[in-house]
């Protein structure tokens, strides 16, 4: 198997027959420096890839030396082998799973409930861009955010690298994700009849396991939050994130500063859009979007609502994972995304 | 096990936590005359059946003795057996499987690719009572008709019963289904995100085996008839099905006759409704109810189209096996269902 | 005009064709004690009004004279003046517009943006049974609780009247609401393809009008509250409404201790369940159901989140219309309900 | 206003903001060769034109001297008086109403019910590339079919153009539509609660204006055919159409050579496939995507049934629209659709 393209960087995907890996072919092929040189479905395995001349291998035939990096959409656990075998191969590596976006061992031991598979890769850069920009550059590693932390971190960012938070005060997010995040494997939950005209909360409180993950990225940035509160809901329809934040301000920042502050922090940022005052972000706003839309509602003078969207198959998946691959190579970071 | 009043039949369900079985639970527990005794459910067993005290049994902890009927919602090739040790058991039995359908047991192979399991058990009376209902009181044993042979059959049984159709002429079906036709059990087919915006045709031509049973009852009624052709399509509602049919009149029928034969031959059938001229049969008719709504439209002198419309898992499915029952214990017929 | 039964209590609809509207006519037309003598629409005059042998009449064709008491499903506004006049006639009024819901002229025109068209009429028992039932019994005229109200006090009462909350600390409500609620009267918001894959926030902050409406009730109940920040959504389903609550709770009582609480309060209430500690409240547990169902989490010690649905159309409008109405009439509180 | 690129072909777009006009912007701003002028909407003057730095202006406002081609989108009878000032001031239409699809003004009264505006312009050129390519290049004015014509010309078009047909046969067509296709204007039809979970059949028979067209079109290609049976079907999805054509073929054609029939025809075609035997069409084949994918499924030796689908605004309507505009300009056909 050699690139089609001697000047391409050529790749390859795990998992790309889930969603996620659907996502990352369809952006992928339109990428002018790319190469698609394998996708791995195990389930899918013999069956063309669509929009394009490939036909999904079983993993086991993917050879690393064909490749300069890979994309793994793979189940968390099942990830991190992959990580090992590409990195000594010396094929660089974009994790969408979560085995890699927790800082330790232990951490992942106490959300996902089993040992970490390969704890010594740890820690690895989280790629956020619009927040760890500064660190994914030429790297050979990253862990792609899960959909509910990137639209809840970019959401409350600007106030968390600024100190605006009240101390202590929780951090409420009413989050509600579309069918397509819980995967492809059919299951009761996500059997048509079960979902249509339905609306539940799953995972409440602090039970859902991208919480660790929110905490510690919320926790590098400003210490002194209080607890996440956090209910994500499955929504009746395919694609599409929203996370409904309600957070409390300090004295020193009044609500009405804050569409400014959230202006001026994501002005020059091609993928995170800042809706005027009075407009409310929708599904609608970032469906097939690569971006994340955010809408602003001061509540009372020290109370403030944000309303933060994504694809979650997108900004939430593939895209920022596309955004890393081109930090990572060196690339314009909106290429295949704009 | 004893039924909670003396006064009461006795019975049982198999297989009562699939979509059909969860109606025959809904309408049961609302009939008069009946005692729910227990109801089997291998997947759910322990778990509380909805809207009753009991809770779901695995299959083989159903006690025969226990009860005067059993409807079994199971699939076919699993059903026969209950049959044959129900009958055994000197139980009524309702059967909603396509095992007892078709007439003989080759016609089986020849459209479920299996021989039948209890061939002795063949022929039994066809339970679409607006069209047999003289051989279904007192009975032992019926086979609840197919979702789509009801709404097809009860379209075209005026025509056929009066021989208005021209000879060797090809009856179309053109027919949409409801998600929750197709079972409970998780598959790729039936996952949210596959079938959320859009519409698909399914064992088209004349592949599906529901048209088998069509045309075996279709042939009772009116030997000249051409093929039947039928496309069955997966709609994204989760219950409710139409059969759009086409059929082309003899020289001694005109079109403009089909309004008065209809209102005439279903004037006293309380579960069949037929629309005044220029109103048009739509899921919303039927959603939730136990009738089938049928419309008419005279398209040219000898072709007419017709619209037959019914709640899959009622008159297509639970409301019509409560029907057979009520005529097999002598009931009224319409008892739990207006 | 005469009724058809001399036992009956017979009664007239106001705006019959609304959604509320129609689920009133199909609730009321199964009360044993209630005779149904007119039905109005302006929209829909002359049309036979489903499931009964009547048609719609105008509103200006109503004859007070010929009922006992009527149900007024009208827009704000429209509705005072027929209340005034039924009440005029010594007719009794169940009123599920918000003319009548907010205690003074002052506080209407606040929230509602007009003077109030009968501020004599002021103020009138707000007819929420599971909290105002004492005030209910045998009353001429009731104002029924808005959709997002009930769902949201029955959600909060425990706490508000055990004086659970701590002081001043903010009220979340996190709300979704069927696109039913909106209204039937065609807009470019609820056309098909607006909502169609879509989710939105709208009236967020302390914008909606409701606001005036559940914030006049907690006070009345609980005066130590901080402010409600509620921001709705719209669900792209056509009926069904979530209240996601969060609250703070004070010093004195766990957030353990709700699950208990929620069961003694409710326990003896036939239209309020409360799950098991572990389920969560979905819009499946209350589509076309009469009943508030609500879960509870507790997050950390002293934050709950609470889960509180109804079916928008039914313990959200019509069937808590009905309630009110029976207490009026002094008949058992469920009658055509349970 | 100048084109903002001296080399670009400036065009105008009139109903920009219906949905088939969202669609003709979207793909027209990723046209190299096309510079937007200005985009008319009298509902939405002053507003942004999504993805551009226009603004939508009244449609009073249109400078015809500003632009070489003219895009509408306008409802039949607005559109013919457009066409004629356009035409008059050298600027060349695509049109994508009614009013140029019927050669005569005797066909438009009988199937419009109104005179013809502008009786002298017709006829016009069918623009329908796949069938009436080689009267498009570089003219002046062109028709853009009907979406429900479009699927079902193609997909009956190399039965037409080799008259495998039986004769005076009728040709029976079950189409579905997804919501979009009724237009934007908030009406009952299309309130989200009137679609959801609903299916309906609407101007059945032989009543729907597109019948006429479509008659038009095959009686061109072929004279023998019996007539069109047409039942056009609200899909509740929000774009997609399917046609579900259902054919006698004649003794010299036998089903089983439709396949490669299509295969050759169609071989070249960059904007209609043909499946492979055995698989079906769907929506998903098509939705946001600008060809028209046809199945064939012989059902027995002598009927045929084919399912053709496209997206109702793309291959439907703007994408045609912008093939018709690419051969009126002689540039590569495909520009801005591949």
């Amino acid at each position: 198997m050699v690139a089609n393209n001697h000047k391409s960087i050529r790749i390859g995907i795990f998992g790309a027959s889930g969603y996620a890996g659907q996502d990352l072919v369809e952006l992928l092929t339109g990428h002018p420096q790319v190469s698609l040189v394998f996708a791995t479905s195990n389930t899918y395995a013999g069956q063309p890839v669509p929009g394009t001349a490939l036909h999904f291998i079983p993993q086991g035939e993917a050879a690393f030396d064909s490749v300069d990096a890979v994309f793994l959409a793979l189940p968390h656990k099942a990830s991190a082998p992959v990580v090992a075998q590409a990195l000594g191969a010396g094929v660089k590596v974009i994790d969408l799973s979560a085995d890699l976006r927790l800082e330790t061992a232990d951490a992942y031991q106490q959300w996902y409930k089993v040992p970490h598979p390969h704890p010594e890769l740890l820690p690895v850069p989280y790629g956020l861009p619009e927040i760890t920009r500064d660190k994914l550059h030429g790297i050979d590693v990253v862990a792609v955010p899960g959909c509910y932390p990137t639209a809840t971190l970019l959401g409350l960012y600007p106030l968390l690298q600024t100190h605006a938070l009240a101390e202590h005060a929780p951090i409420i997010v009413d989050a509600k994700s579309g069918v397509s995040g819980a995967g492809r494997e059919p299951k009761p939950a996500n059997h048509f009849v079960e979902v249509f005209g339905n609306f539940s909360p799953y995972s409440p409180g602090r039970t859902h396991r991208h919480v660790g993950e929110m905490e510690q990225e919320i926790a590098r940035l400003n210490g002194q939050t209080g607890p996440l509160i956090f209910t994500p809901h499955l929504l009746p329809v395919d694609r599409g994130l929203m996370a409904s934040i309600y957070v409390t301000l300090n004295d020193d920042f009044h609500s009405s500063q804050a569409q400014s502050l959230y202006e001026e922090l994501y002005g020059q940022e091609p993928l995170v859009q800042v809706l005027p005052p009075g407009q409310q972000a929708t599904l609608k706003h970032v469906i097939r979007q690569n971006t994340c839309v955010i809408s602003l509602t001061p509540v009372t003078d020290h109370y403030l609502h944000i309303t933060s969207v994504t694809d979650n198959l997108r900004k939430g998946a593939a895209s920022q994972a596309i955004q890393n691959f081109n930090l990572m190579f060196n690339l314009p970071e909106t290429t295949a995304l704009l």
